[in-house]
Parts: structure tokens; sequence; C-alpha cells
């Protein structure tokens, strides 16, 4: 299958053409972004993507993008700075790819705010949108066809870069250096506690709503104990707040989690620990963690659409079926029962009103046990 | 109290004494890194830490440090490659923040195996050596004194950094770019998922002990399903297996964690949820989490050690009682009890022997609700 390749673009393009400091003049003297882009190209146009030209002569995104194993069958999205000397330079290697990659898929896009002159415009507006540009392309190609490339541009983004590829499970890979070797960050096991981040969910959703809110308003709504917490999730002007590169990425996570986390019901721990574990060869939990880390077992495993966003799951072909439901990253674990015990029609005798039945079935906690053997 | 600041330490300081090609070569003409660093210490000694020099004239590190605020009762920790010439930047460092910041405690460590032309070195020596300062100097002053500074040194670093910083709760503070603003990645809700890593808790500790394995020890011990999950912890020679940097990272969290995540009994669970519950003003869960956030709190919490590992929490002037161990990073909760119901003489009446009523007791999970008015 295609990658999708997002990659950071600095001036790297044009370093052999004109230092870094006289680059923004010259572009304009070219005519602008996309003549001087284009001009850019020419200089390296026939420079073949091989062997030690890669290091010395083509610029830092060719360089790593031919590490990387791009193909012509693969989409590259190149993210430019908003300035007219990032974007020339995004252009030749644009024009660069879709030479020595024909058919190759380039999109550039031009991120309002990145720049390196203001580093609190940086903070608010260029980090949030390259945050942003990124989880798109997660979204639309899948997080296992992405891949995340902070070898050009600013140095600033790389912690940014990092952060979304621990979060959504997206490796990044990157040229060590000025060599020739490439370093991957593979995704790790880490997840987010969305405890602190739940609790004000409706209020985030807000600032991202109405882009800011009034400082005091923040003020009100945060418990003093919560603000060490939640001070990453947003940027602070004297008068407004505003959502967060970080903030950003984890409601994102929160709304589209990539793995989902099982909760049980009190009387689903008791269907599973006094019933379902005296099965020989059943192991609920085994089951439950399986299917809520991969989307498509758990599509496999739906079996009845009970109604009121309910439904049973079946392992396969055994006899226990589990009432589930899911709520964001949850999956909530209603019931668990044996079809050889309540028989066939077991959904019309096991039933639940999620709205009225949680108080009485809860609370729900957390699959995960202290010992490793479970 | 004091802050130590871990900054690691590129070429900046040379910048205008010699280009970064020549610089190990000129370093040997001086007769050495020390006196090399003496030489570039003296091509700056005389211009004041303030103004446009922190930008223009000083380095990279001078000018983060500086605006970190860095004070003469601090630390830092100068972590330089493996190279004579960042040596003797180091040195110039270390002797210039010792002439504006008299009394201040600054130590310079070369790291092993970091230079910038083998990535491979890098990767098996030089960021796991990296990673090693910086956890120890976590340990050794706590993590709520210290900043994590990659403004200088190699680039390959920042990501690294950026995790040292999410999973030990450490500030990360850096220069935007070549301007005069600091930038801060303040420690995020992040926790890295421990399932997969203590399954092979024993193998990884072996490897750790013995350096390296033979790649087929590893073939033969790790699930084929687990492969992709553990391939981040170690680094692969066609032969040996090593522990990788975060391989290392994650080992010395499991040991030293910076959180206590609480774990209950089944038995646990019935006697908060059927009994404690029913008091007016108590909430047993909100106790059991803060003090497992919080090192301090705790130890105020505890009462009475009951032998075997085990102890009894006490939360204040109340009548709840809570049985506690601690294994690793979790909080096991064996029993949860009323003072005013057993009577004073609970540690007598109340015993539990961790070896034998394990299974009688448990399973132990999570404490982690699904609802967040809880």
């Amino acid at each position: 299958m295609p990658n999708t390749v997002i990659c950071s673009v600095g001036t790297s393009a044009a370093r052999r053409v004109c230092s870094p400091a006289n680059l923004a003049a010259w572009v304009k003297e070219q005519g602008g972004a996309e003549q001087a882009g284009r001009a850019l190209f020419n200089s390296f146009a026939d420079v073949l993507p091989q062997g030690a030209a890669l290091q010395d002569t083509l610029s830092a995104e060719i360089n790593s993008l031919v590490r990387i194993g791009v193909q012509p069958s693969d989409r590259v999205i190149l993210l430019a700075s908003d300035t007219s000397d990032g974007q020339a330079c995004a252009c030749a290697v644009a024009l660069y790819l879709q030479k020595y990659f024909p058919g190759i898929l380039v999109e550039i896009h031009c991120i309002k705010g990145l720049q390196v002159h203001d580093a609190e415009l940086f903070r608010r507006e260029g980090v949030v949108n390259y945050v942003r540009y990124c989880l798109r392309a997660i979204h639309d190609f899948g997080e296992s066809q992405v891949i995340l490339n902070p070898t050009g541009g600013y140095k600033a983004l790389v912690p940014y870069t990092v952060l979304i590829g621990m979060i959504k499970h997206v490796p990044c890979r990157y040229i060590f250096e000025q060599s020739s070797q490439l370093l991957t960050l593979p995704p790790l096991p880490v997840v987010f506690d969305r405890g602190p981040f739940e609790r004000y969910r409706s209020l985030i959703e807000r600032i991202e709503r109405e882009t800011a809110i009034p400082g005091d308003v923040w003020e009100q709504e945060v418990r003093y104990d919560d603000r060490v917490l939640l001070e990453p999730l947003v940027e602070r002007t004297p008068t407004e707040v505003t959502l967060s590169a970080v903030g950003l990425l984890l409601l994102d996570e929160v709304r589209m989690p990539t793995v989902l986390v099982p909760f049980l019901s009190r009387k689903a721990w008791e269907d599973c620990l006094d019933n379902l574990c005296q099965l020989r060869d059943c192991n609920p939990f085994r089951f439950l963690l399986r299917i809520a880390a991969d989307r498509h077992q758990f599509r496999l495993a739906e079996h009845i659409n009970a109604g009121n966003g309910l439904r049973w799951l079946k392992p396969g072909r055994t006899t226990d079926r589990y009432l589930i439901s899911v709520e964001d990253w949850r999956l909530l674990v209603w019931r668990a029962i044996r079809e050889d015990q309540v028989g066939s029609d077991y959904p019309h005798k096991v039933t639940v009103d999620p709205n009225k039945d949680r108080k009485r079935l809860g609370p729900f906690t957390r699959l995960e046990f202290a010992d490793n053997e479970k």
C-alpha cells in the first residue's frame, strides 16, 4: 500500500544558490516563490537522486525522502513555512520529486504563522497549524500508512513532531545530522492520561469552537489544583486563552482514539470472574483487550446490534457474549454472559437501558490487572 | 531551591573563531580540548551576558541558560560529544559561566559514542549514554528541580530529550531557532503503557546486566505478536541485541516511577463501594489517587507498618484506613476498613499475608473510572 510522508521543509534546497540571510531578497528578485522555486529546481534538476549527491548537492528533504525509500506510488506532503523563501524551496523539492518519481503525489501546504522571527506567533499559530495538518493527513491516510519526516525545516518543530508520533502511533524518520543515515523513532507504548483533560473537555471544546476565550473565563472554570496540569493545553495572552498545539493534539486523540481502553461495569466484572473465567479455554479479558486494540478484530467480533448504541460481541465459535458500547476512547462492557446458559434468545433476555441502568450496573472500572498472568 | 539545568553542547561557542569543518584541526593545533577551550573562552570572555550579544556573539548554550534565568546558586550539567571540538566548546562555556555566575556548579561530561559520523554508534551508544546521564541527574536532583535544555548540540538528540521530559515529567526549555526567545515544552499528562514491557522485564534486565545478549535468545524469548511492540526497546546487530535509549528510559521508569498507579483487590473494591462510599465526606478513590501521585502526601498518610511490606494509611482525622503495599510503580490496596466499625485494634484484627492471600483477595485491578463524577 502506498505511504504518505509528511515532511517539514526548510531552506536547504537553496543552499548552493544563496545564503539563508539573503534568500528572501533573492526570491523577490526572481519574481516570487514560484519563479524562484523553478530557478532553484533548475539548479539541481540534472543531479540524480543517488550516491554522494544526495547528501552533498540535493536538499535535506530529498535526501531523507530517498533514504526513506519513497516510491512513485506514494504521496508526499510538504509543509512549508509562511515565508516566500520556504515556499520557493518547497516548490523546488516538489518539481524534483515529480521529475524523478513520475506519478508521485506531492502536496505543498504553507503553514500560517510558521516562521522564525516571532516565537509567540510560532507558538500561538504556526505550530498549532502544523499539528493540524499532520493530524489531518494521519486521519485521511491512516496511521499505519503515514511517516513523519522532520529532517528539513525548523528545529523547533522536532519536539512537536515527536509528540504527534507518540500519541498517534506513527513513526518518525529523519536523517542523522548531515549524514546519509536514517534514524527511526518507532511508535512507543505511550498513552496520555485523559483524566484531567476530560474534566475540562467542554471548556476545551469551547476554546476550539470560538478560537479564543477571555482569560477570566479560564480562571473561573479551572480549579486552582488543576492549572498546572492544564497549562500545556493552552496558550495565553494577557487577555485571551487559545488552544495550544499540545491541546489540539490531545483533543484529537480523545475524539478519534488510536486504541480503545476497556472498562467493565461492576456487574460485568462479576460475570467474568465468577462465571466466564470458570470455563476452560475462555479468557474474557484477553479477548476484550485484543479487540479494543485492533479495529479490524473489533469489527469481526461485532455480532448483534442491540440498539441504543449497544452491541453484542461474539469472539468466534464460543459461548461467551459481551454487551458493549463505545464512548469516545472507552469500550464499555455492560454484561458478559454465556449463551449455553441463557439460550440463543439472549439478546431479548439480557437487556440494558444505558441511561437508566448505568448506576445500577456500575461503576465502570478499567480492565487492567496488577498481575501479568491474568 | 536551586535548579539543575541539563544542557547538550554543540560547537556554537567556536563559531566566531573557526568553521565547524575545520574545528577539530584547530583544536589539535591549540594542543588539545582544554587549551582550545581556554582560547575559545578568551575570545568572548569580556562580552557581558546581556542584550544582543547573547544571540549574536555568545554560544547557543550561554544564550539559552541566561534566558532560562540560571543563577549562581544553580547547577549546570554540560553534556558534550565524544569529540575534542565538542569538549573544547564545553570547556569554554563552563569557564564563561564560572566567570559571570560566580559559585555556579558546572559539570562537564563527555558522552561516549556521541558524534555525527556514525549513526549506528550514535544509536547503540551515544544516545543511550546521553539518556543515562540525564536520568542520573533527574534522580540525583529530583524531577521538580531539573530543566532539560537541548538548544545546543545535535538535532538528533532533540527527540530523545523530549521523550525523557515526557516520561520523567521534566520540562524542556530551548531557544526558538536563532532568536532571543525561549520555548518551553512543559511536562504533559503522558504515561507509558507498561503491559508489554512487564511481560519481558526479566529479559530486558538481563540485557542491561550483560550489556548484550545473542540475537537468537531474543528471537526465542519474545513471542512473535509482541515483537513490533518490543522492537523500540532494543538495538540489534546481525548477532546481538542491546538495550536502546528508549528501553533504558522505560526500564528506569518501571523501577523508579515518577507516579504510582493504584490497583485495588476485589475485596478492597467491595470494601470501598459497599462500605466506605456510604459515609458522608469519605471519598476513598480520590484519596488513593492523590497519595499515589504525590510522594509527600503519601508519606504524610503512612500510619502503621504492618510488616511484610504492608502499611496502613490514614488520610487524616477520619475513620477510613487502607492496607497497602508498593510493587514497583503499583500501589496495591489490599483492604479498606473503618476504624469505627473494627475498633482501634484494627491492625491486629485485619491481617493479610501477601503471599498466601493474593489469590483469595484478588484480582487487583486498576483504579480508574469511566465516569468523571466518581
